[in-house]
Formats: structure tokens, sequence, C-alpha cells
């Protein structure tokens, strides 16, 4: 009955999921225990060395250099505080001007305030949910103007000192463009690479392009650390101030307690570390699941003309972090419907993120056109997109 | 030889320490996970419930209140956070100045450069070795004048918002008397209690004389959540604000995520609030061989003429967090003889921290004389102090 073209939309959408997922309530992202979580978790324990001492900060941080490609990796207690520094790292001072999608988690944003700077919104492309670096190249084009190595907004009279693309539930943005976009206009390139851990662009890992890129192991993510993020980066000086600024800028010493400037107490505790170290062994194999899980929906939602699945974009691997579903623009108006039917059934699902320019804290921030964006959020919705519900049942 | 007259002040206070610790390497002070810590963890895991979702968070708070008689506490990433939140909750704003410790950890000063303000540093006395509060009414009385309900600084026309009383290494500072200096120039009161759970003064507990009071779960407290802390407080809305600011300021809803105001990712993860529950079943426990340990140093230090072992306040009860033992003024200019000593030989001991009027990055920071900060400075030293080295053994 469902799958016939009798069917409501939404019903249709109910059993699309449910014949990849099957009976009984799906959360939106679980994580999935499997491997030596217990293991190092106990170790810690029974070594007393729970806290930031000990040696899972250590070997979680080589592990992630390791698979990341990147030099150099710094723990953090999460993502947002790994974005926070990685902007004062960038020279992001009060006053400026970030750049950041209007479309992602407000961490992206709230890290700008942080600094004391103002967020400016800009839009995204569809064909990655990622920053549209031509549509910012032609914005910047008319409302800049360089000046003694700076990118001035003409209408405020700020700085805009930085641009942070965001890898949208995974899926790479055209980051070589806006490596472009940056370079022309002086903007330093910090990668909000929080949703794609696992996902790369010709082979290169998202986060591994910009000055720095940062990752998010909060619970709801393809690994997760209960609660994490990191620094990632190829430069061995902003590596180590990283380490220093997030460590309470204490300056080494056997018992004397001096800092140098102004830190933060945002060590990952090794607590942690270990159960991110037993996570990122088996990251391989939950992205596998989760490719899975992408081509079971694919073949599901083939079948009902309104939608499209999200799938990674030309030339890059997507770690399918949380599963997009796209109405078409005459099903937009079903968004909300479709959410109720999903839920209601046990099924979570959601929207994406109120924008940005949305939010009261925002509503005065500057921003370009942002149709994109606003389209989407109209029309995206997530699915279900634990690994272990890879349809294969190889998880 | 060690005990005879002839032998040096650092080989006396040497012995003295071994006399109570035995021999061995020991650290200044190491959490004992001697209760449910495994099972509770084990839960997490099983449930895969890591993150902020889960009922270990909600029970650490309910404990937490519980404990320490507080109407309510907010669980959060750490004591710098708490502190933090606390200040933006007292009103603090951007150019506004607060009264804190000059004789304290960094976190005190670093959350109220966190909200935009300045740090204006007060001394301390040596009875509680918390701030001195007879000194600071002398001291506002002449340099602010009220105007309008505030307390204005006359030398920078800065509001003086809030003053922060610190419970230094667990010994309760002499709340009362700050109170009503408090109440006198229409200062907010908010406690920083991160060293001094199971501190009690009267029989009430240490954070909740003050509009709100923090603490701290690092790995070096008398418990531990591997890193972590709280807010605790009487008034259900500050509670309830708290909890809004501390979890991104999302509002509640089945699917959408809107934010209504600037929050932060503070969140304390249900695997460390597991933690948590389980240290708390076991701080009575831990309190009562911290007091066992103090009584062992006692007896040994009342041989060394030259030093004091800190003893708690009258009418109040320390949680010993770190023991105190303070050089005389005549002998404090042996104090790096002693920490290279004793550090030498593996008994770990460390000095008060560096005063934070001297940090670069306060030292434009307003500030009254100091003199028994400094005093306290050149003379303090903390001794090994894990609830496990009780000498009864009972631990």
């Amino acid at each position: 009955m469902a799958n016939s073209s009798q069917a409501s939309l939404p019903e249709r959408i109910v059993a699309a999921v449910r014949s990849v997922v099957g009976s009984g309530p799906v959360a939106l992202h679980e994580p999935r225990f499997g491997g030596n979580e217990w293991a190092y978790v106990k170790e810690c324990l029974d070594s007393t060395f729970v806290s930031s001492v000990g040696k899972f900060v250590d070997r979680f941080e080589a592990d992630l250099a390791a698979y990341t490609g990147a030099k150099h990796a710094v723990a953090v207690v999460n993502g947002t505080a790994a974005l926070h520094v990685a902007l004062l790292l960038a020279g992001v001072e009060s006053g400026d001007e970030v750049l950041v999608p209007a479309l992602s988690f407000v961490a992206t944003a709230n890290s700008v305030t942080y600094c004391g700077a103002i967020p400016h919104f800009i839009d995204s492309e569809e064909s990655t949910l990622g920053v549209d670096a031509a549509a910012l190249r032609h914005y910047l084009s008319s409302i800049t103007e360089l000046s003694g190595g700076y990118c001035i907004n003409r209408a405020t009279g700020r700085v805009i000192r930085a641009v942070v693309p965001m890898h949208a539930f995974g899926h790479p943005a055209n980051i070589e463009a806006m490596l472009s976009v940056a370079r022309d206009f002086q903007l330093v390139l910090v990668e909000d690479a929080a949703e794609s851990l696992g996902s790369t662009i010709n082979g290169r890992h998202t986060g591994t392009f910009g000055l720095m890129g940062t990752l998010s192991f909060n619970g709801n993510k393809t690994i997760t650390t209960a609660g994490g993020g990191a620094i990632i980066t190829n430069d061995a000086n902003l590596a180590k101030r990283a380490k220093h600024l997030t460590t309470t800028a204490k300056v080494a010493h056997r018992w004397e307690y001096f800092h140098d400037e102004i830190g933060f107490n945002y060590r990952l505790p090794n607590i942690n570390a270990a159960l991110g170290c037993a996570q990122l062994e088996q990251l391989p194999a939950f992205l596998e699941s989760k490719r899975r899980l992408y081509e079971g929906y694919k073949i599901a939602f083939d079948r009902i003309a309104e939608t499209r699945l999200m799938s990674e974009p030309a030339g890059c691997r997507s770690n399918y972090w949380l599963q997009v579903l796209l109405l078409d623009a005459t099903a937009a108006f079903e968004r909300d419907a479709i959410l109720s039917a999903t839920n209601d059934t046990g099924l979570m699902t959601r929207p994406a993120w109120a924008l940005m320019h949305r939010l009261p804290p925002f509503k005065s921030s500057p921003k370009m056109a942002l149709p994109v964006a606003e389209s989407l959020e109209r029309r995206l919705i997530n699915l279900p997109s634990s690994a272990f519900l890879d349809p294969t049942g190889m998880l």
C-alpha cells in the first residue's frame, strides 16, 4: 500500500526508509562500540591516568595525524573548542569579520563570536552542500577592497580575516576553488571538517587543505570520544601553539604554574582519547558500512521521483556521515509532514539546521544573498545514518 | 640522620614527608577508582549513550545537589567552563571589572577575560588562604563610589560587577565577611569552589553561599570525572539558564536546530558523568582518609619549627584537597631548595601558583596591595595529598 502510487509522499518515504533499516525505532546516528573501547578505557582506569596526563591522548593525536595525512593533530575537548582556537591562531581579532556558511551547525558561527569577531554569512551550492566559491568570488569582488594586504568590507570598514568552509554532512566542499578565492582575497582558510572524518578530495583528507582543519568526535559523529575534537595542520609551529593555548598556556616547568598568555582549558581527557583510539581502529569498517547504507537508500529513493539522495561530489569520497535526502522544489511544502510521519513511526529524521542568519544572535550579521542555502533549508532531510544500519549486515 | 638538628631544612622536610607516605615515588594528587567506576562506565558503553544524552548526567547533577545541599547543579565540561558561564549569568559584561584573588589558579582570572571583562586582583589572608574581606572593604572604600546601584572604580571609570572568592586548596574562605562586603558594594558574589568539594562552613557546603558556586572534577581533584565541572545554585532560573547556555542555547524541539542566543558547547559527556557518580559515592571515605593524612603530616611537621601545616579555619571543615605547608618568613629563602629536594627524591611537591598579577596577560590589570598573597607565594608548598596515602591504610 505504501508503495502504491496512491500513497502520500510521507508514506512512501517512510516505506523507503523502512525497506532499508527494517522495523523498530531507529535513531538518527548512534555509535557502535565493538572494538577495543572497553580494554582501553579499563587500562585508563587501572592506571588512574584518566585525565590530562596519559598515553592515549598522545596516541590518539598520532593516529589522527596518520589517518588524515596531516603532519600534526592536537586533541581537544570538542569541535567547537577546536574551531575557537584555530580561528585565534588564524589571526582572527576582535572586530574582524569571518566568512562562514549560513548552512552549518551553530558552532561555526559561535566560534567566530568567541574571538570577538562577527560572522559574515555566505551561500552554499547544491552540488556539494558546501560554500559556493564562484558566488563568493563574485560577492567579494563587489563588496570588498584590498588595502595594505587586508580584505576590507567597504560597507562596514572591517577586515574580513578568514573563511571557514564546512564539509556539510560529510560531503566535501569544493575546497580547491575556495583556496583560490582565499588566495585572491587575502583570507586565511580554516576548514570545519567536524562532520567529514574519512572524507577525501582526490584522495586527500578534508581538513588538510586549509591552514588548519578542525574535527569533532561528538556522540553523533562517525567516530566518537563521547565529547571531543581536534585541530589538524601541517604547520609545526601552529600545532605547538594550539597545544599551548588549549592547555591553559602553561609554560613547562617541574613545579611552577606560570602561564604566558590567555589560554583555555580545552584538553581532551585521556579516558575520552582512549575511546577515540578504539573507535579510530574501526573507522574503515564504519565507512564501508555507511557507504552500503547509502547504496541501500539510493535504490529505495530512486523509485521516489520527488526526492534525490545526496551522492558524493565528483572526485570525492564522502564518509556519508548523515544521509541527505533532498526534496524537489515542488515537494518542499511536504517537508514537515515527512518529518512528522517518520518521527511518529520511530524513524528519527531531522531537517537542516535553521540557517544562521535567522538565529536571533546573528540577525544583524552581514550576509550575501543566500538563495541556495534557503532552498536547501526548505528541502533537506537527514535520514537515519548509523553505520550498523548497513543493510548487508556486515557491521 | 635526617632527623638530627644537623640536617638541613630540606632534608628534614623530606624525612617528615617520608615518615607519613612511606618510600617510593609519590604523586601530588592521584585519583582512586575503587568503587562502581567500571560498572557505570561499562553501562554507558553497552547502552552506547556515552555522549550528551544519557542518565548519568542527570544522576550526577542530582547527586551533586543532594551532597552539597544546593537546590540545583548543572554539570559541565570543566571548572573553567563553569566559571565562565557563572560569570555571564552574574551579569558580567564586556568592559566590567571582576575582583578575583591574585592567589588562585589561572582559570579564575581567565574566565573573567572570556566575558570581555578585566580581572582586578585582591589580597588573601593567612588564616584561610582565601580573600581578605577586611582589607578588601578598606580598599573598595578608598577606590570606588556607588552610582546608580553600581560600584564604580573611580580610577578606571569601569563597573566592578562581581567578586569571586576562591576556597584555596580546599580551605574555606571567610565567606560570611565576603558576603557582607559584596552586599555593601553592590557586587555579585560567585564562589569558585573548584577545590573545595566536601568543605563546609558551619555545616553548609562551600559554593552555596554566593549567587552561584562552581566545582571542578579535573583529574587532580578530590573526585574526578577525568575532566568536568559544575555550577551549583539555589536559583531555579539561573540553573535553567546555565543548562541552556552550556548546551549551545538550543531551543527544545522534536527536530529543529534553533538557538536563541550565543551558547557554548560545555556539556559534560555521559561517560564522564558516570565516572563522577561512582566517585561521589566514595567521597565521604576519601575525605576521611585525607583528614587522616593531614593528621599524620601534622604530627610530623609539628617537630619542624620553621614550618606550619595549614589546618582548617575555625568553624570550618576542610576537604584537605592539597595539603599546605607554610614556611616561616625566615625560612622562605629555602623554598626552591625544598621543592628540589622533595621532587628529586620522587616526592612530588609544588609551590603556590605564580600570582596572577605577575602573569604577562594580567600585568596591566588593576590590583590592590598584595602583601599577604606575595608572602604566601614565597612560603607555600603543597605536599603529596592523595586520599590513598592515608597513613592508617584505611583506603
